[in-house]
């Protein structure tokens, strides 16, 4: 008999060589029907594998990143039983779960495949899907298996092994399907309900351009059509919020050669939107106790060697400009240039917390391939702020941030958000993470409790944490239910050492504070770009670069329409005046395409009575009022930073 | 006889021959009697030459800049006269006017100066000057200068012959003293009534350390004892004032050597300012119809080739970063950047005047020896814009940021200014400047117009141009009388042809449009550092980094205090309590250090009234008041931004 540990803490007994799918069935058959693999002591397995000691299990379904990711590594091994089938003597070399699906790269030979081959193999994966083929494992010695396919002919799987040592290789079948793979795999094909094969392109094998290009497929499967459906949809509806699009479109922002790749320019309507953030920032980092500091981009060589940035992020930093025999870095994080401000005066316990915020910008080196309009950039204006406090300190900050995080999130209509606690392994201690087993186990217990009491969502990753702390990332959704990863606040145990940062504690004993690192609306370019999708492009009153635009009828009551713009712009509202020669049909129609949230008509009727007609972006006619009533209104809005 | 013409435009007829003396005294003794030097066709020379040709003439007085300097290198030759008489066998190197009075180096053979023989050399000066000697030039062939210098066995004099090209050269005379010497100087040595020697410092001759150290000695003459005690008076007042020592007593800015000389990093009440003064110029420019944009620190080396500005500007910039091929600058001016949005979209003449404005970063690479707390630094945060407009709106837009400059010096109590208006010169158009002989004088006049019109005090600079149009240096000087060269505003007709930069105008043609470069309050760096002597840091309410310190006069009235505080937040008020265990005047006189403007002080009494008892930064007791009427009044000060 073995003990089996589930994630409520709760000890099963059960014959060794039970496998997590036996397990889920002594539970439940509903639960079984949902098991995908299972987490065996920190492991994903197949939930058809034999467990023979002790074991710490999670049964992992449609839910979990691990149950998906095994799915979709399932489908790529489906799609390449169907492939075979369809082009007899195809070769493959790997075909790994990605983000959101699955591909496959494949040498079919100088064979071109088509958008038609497309919807054929999708239909053949259909047909053997319903087989409910099981996914065999099989582990053999490496010597066979290279028997196997040189038997074959199969270079690719037999490169493949040469780079494993020796000793045991497992392979998996499906169906007439047989691969060299690590795995796991989901049981059976069964659940693979919904196939979408979304695109194709050439792959150099092994990345490397001297090499033949192989065919690469993607796709991606669901357990339901209506997922899949519900997917496509999303897709599509992203295409047409693409931000790099809006961007264009709403005059937020421009690319320039000769600025360089992932440099964006601000322009004027998108420099409303970053000055509007920060105004929120200010205001919220002000009540907050956060004090503002403003720091060169620059800084020497020493800065970085004593932050330990150099050279372990160097091949993410600008190279160096060297004068004068000294070489000076662009900064890529502003941390440091934030704790020489606490360290240029002697500090007491008495004016901790200090919390020091800063819209820094900072510039990474991003592989070009990487770059990806305002999502993957060079320049980055964060929202940053360092967080110096003592240990008795440290939860009631960590609290206040989060609290800042739900607030953001409240103010943004970000429904769905998630928090992903990374933590240190204890055996690497002193290696990969900084050797203070106590502070890593008190801030780790802190911040978990934190987010328990808060009921904020989140999940514990091992084996993940920061260098000097346990690290937060925070994933949050779009309203067409893209994920975005937002911003990361870093629990900090190692950088006030490095850089010998003392406080004296009530003892009259210097003392080195915890610092927090956090970035609650991350950098203006990824916030904005998120927000462009978000919104598709119609922001709230308050973010819109033109909150109101006044479409005078004819020529005849530009007059009036020029007296409610001043009136607009007295009450610190961002409007204009379509003043072109145009019909009113036809304003009313490049305004929508501007997404301006307010548009006043104004006619005979409305000057006589000093009245303004409503119309909302998307909604039409919001009825006819006094300019005063309406202002009062909007200005209302706009303090409240009100959504839909 | 010859025709001389007086600066407003009056020609008046002489005999060949006549002086610029001569023709002050046929006007007035009075006036004869203040004469310095003349301005004669433009070059500075001695009143008492004889003027043998018509001629633009302008008499110099010490009103004029040419007046002191002529004043001041005449007062070098002086004190070379008292040297030589005190110290016989002294050899002279050169001795020119500076900035504020005069130097000269000199080999003293090895003697170390005094203090006590600055005082006997003062002693001397005077004796001199009281003898009136006429400064008389003498002009004789170089040969026959060699001849004089290698009898005296003048090494340092015959070196500077050696650079000379053959033909007249001259000496001056006055006193007992001879010197080969440009010239020009004031008639006699009378005007120089007040004297002070300020400075001993070694010199290498020809700044050259592998040289011979020379001594220099520095002093600056006043035609009265009263200007030179007011003189000294504003040296005293200027170093109780030094920005450097108030910057770091009130915890403005602090340097780092980890982070790099010239790189101030801006400690929480720094950034105060900072943000009041963006915010000020924001609104300034928000109201004066200006689009804010935001652009990167760095560009690729191809933007500065178009820009023109490598390899010209080279020198002063950061080297480059070079990745992957490509050479990135630090941008040390904001102007390309801001001409790539403009480019960025195609322009009609109906968006013209184009104003786009940032609060832009640059660096430049100022040598060590010339970086000066905040005065000289390598980091320019710049109150920035460029207006792209037509010919036709040229004036009126260059009215506004002329009436942007005027607001700006009343709020900020500077009373005293002068703009300097660089003219191009036309015989080096095409060499110097731009070669468009039209738009300059057009652009010149329209300068012109503009600043007469708008009753600034100006003053024409010939030849002193940038290459791409006029430029108007912005001269501005302390409440202590100290100057300052605030910004500049210039007319550019270049880079918009090197940007290609085109609008579509009215004709439907491509057309160029004029750029405006205007920086009205320069950088936060040197006007911060300006501010802090003009105020001797004692801020304006609405600039104050904390504005309220709220004293109680003991602990028991601790939560009175901060329920007041809580009423400053809530009414947007900068306040802090005294919560320190001290007596009330000990809390007073520190933060009168801190020089608050406003001190609450609560006691019993005021507790009870739910009242405060005011005391203004310097001035003691400002009466009880309801803690409401207090806010009331300050929101109102802060609010007009009232300085005393």
């Amino acid at each position: 008999m073995i003990k089996i540990t589930l994630p409520d803490g709760a000890v099963r007994e059960y014959q060794a060589g039970v496998t997590a799918l036996d397990i889920a069935k002594s539970i439940s058959e509903g639960l079984a029907r949902k098991v995908l693999a299972a987490n065996v002591n920190g492991q994903v397995w197949d939930a058809t594998r034999p467990i023979t000691e002790d074991a710490a299990l999670k049964l992992l379904t449609w839910d979990d990143d691990g149950g998906k990711s095994t799915f979709w590594h399932s489908s790529a091994h489906l799609m390449a039983e169907a492939v075979e089938d369809l082009f007899p003597g195809a070769k493959f070399w790997v075909g790994p779960a990605i983000d959101k699906g699955f591909y496959y790269d494949i040498d079919l030979g100088g064979r071109q495949i088509t958008e038609d081959d497309l919807r054929k193999l999708e239909k053949k994966m259909n047909e053997l899907a319903k087989q409910n083929n099981s996914y065999v494992r099989k582990a053999m010695p490496k010597a066979e298996a290279v028997q196997y396919f040189t038997e074959k002919g199969d270079e690719y799987k037999l490169d493949l092994l040469s780079n494993l040592t020796d000793g045991e290789i497992t392979f998996y079948t499906q169906g007439t399907f047989t691969d060299l793979c690590r795995g796991p795999h989901i049981p059976t094909t069964a659940p693979i309900k919904a196939i979408k094969l979304t695109n194709i392109a050439g792959a150099y094998w092994k990345n490397d351009s001297s090499n033949k290009q192989l065919t690469r497929i993607y796709g991606v499967t669901f357990p339901s059509q209506k997922e899949l459906d519900e997917y496509l949809a999303m897709l599509e509806e992203a295409k047409k919020r693409d931000h790099r699009k809006l961007g264009k479109e709403l005059g937020i922002f421009t690319m320039d050669d000769d600025v360089g790749p992932g440099l964006p320019l601000w322009m004027p309507n998108g420099t409303i939107i970053i000055e509007e953030l920060e105004k929120l920032a200010k205001e919220t980092e002000v009540k907050g106790g956060y004090k503002r500091v403003v720091t060169p981009h620059i800084a020497k060589e020493s800065m970085y060697l004593t932050s330990g940035h150099l050279p372990y992020y160097q091949d993410s930093m600008f190279p160096p400009m060297e004068l004068d025999g000294t070489k000076y870095y662009l900064k890529a994080m502003n941390c440091p240039h934030h704790h020489k401000i606490f360290a240029a005066e002697p500090r007491s316990y008495k004016e901790l917390p200090l919390r020091l915020a800063e819209y820094g910008t900072c510039y990474r080196y991003e592989q070009s391939g990487e770059l990806f309009g305002l999502m993957r950039v060079r320049c980055l204006h964060m929202n940053d702020a360092h967080i110096y406090c003592t240990r008795e300190q440290f939860a009631q900050e960590f609290r206040a941030v989060n609290d800042m995080y739900i607030k953001y999130f409240n103010i943004f209509g970000i429904d769905k958000y998630v928090m992903r606690l990374s933590l240190h392994e204890p055996s690497k201690l002193g290696q990969k993470y900084i050797n203070e087993p106590e502070l890593w186990l008190e801030t780790e217990e802190m911040v978990r409790q934190v987010l328990k009491e808060s009921n904020i969502p989140y999940i514990e990753v091992p084996d993940e944490g920061a260098f000097y702390g346990p690290k937060i990332d925070v994933q949050i959704w779009s309203t067409i239910g893209r994920e975005f990863t937002l911003a990361t606040n870093q629990v900090d145990f190692a950088q006030g050492r490095r850089f010998k940062l003392e406080f004296t504690n009530k003892e009259n004993s210097p003392e080195t504070p915890l610092i927090i690192h956090r970035a609650p609306l991350g950098t203006h370019e990824r916030f904005i770009g998120f927000l462009l999708e978000h919104y598709a492009g119609k922001f709230p009153a308050w973010l819109a670069p033109v909150q109101v635009k006044v479409l005078p009828i004819s020529d005849k009551f530009l007059p009036y329409a020029n007296s409610i713009l001043e009136s607009l712009k007295n009450a610190d509202i961002r409007g204009e005046v379509d003043d072109r020669n145009e019909k009113i049909g036809k304003k009313i129609r490049d305004t929508e395409l501007m997404k301006v949230p307010y548009m006043l008509v104004v006619g005979e009727k409305e000057m006589n009575e000093g009245k303004v007609a409503i119309r909302r972006q998307g909604k039409g006619d919001a009825g006819v009022k006094p300019i005063e009533e309406f202002i009062a209104e909007l200005t209302a809005e706009i303090k409240a930073r009100r959504g839909e």
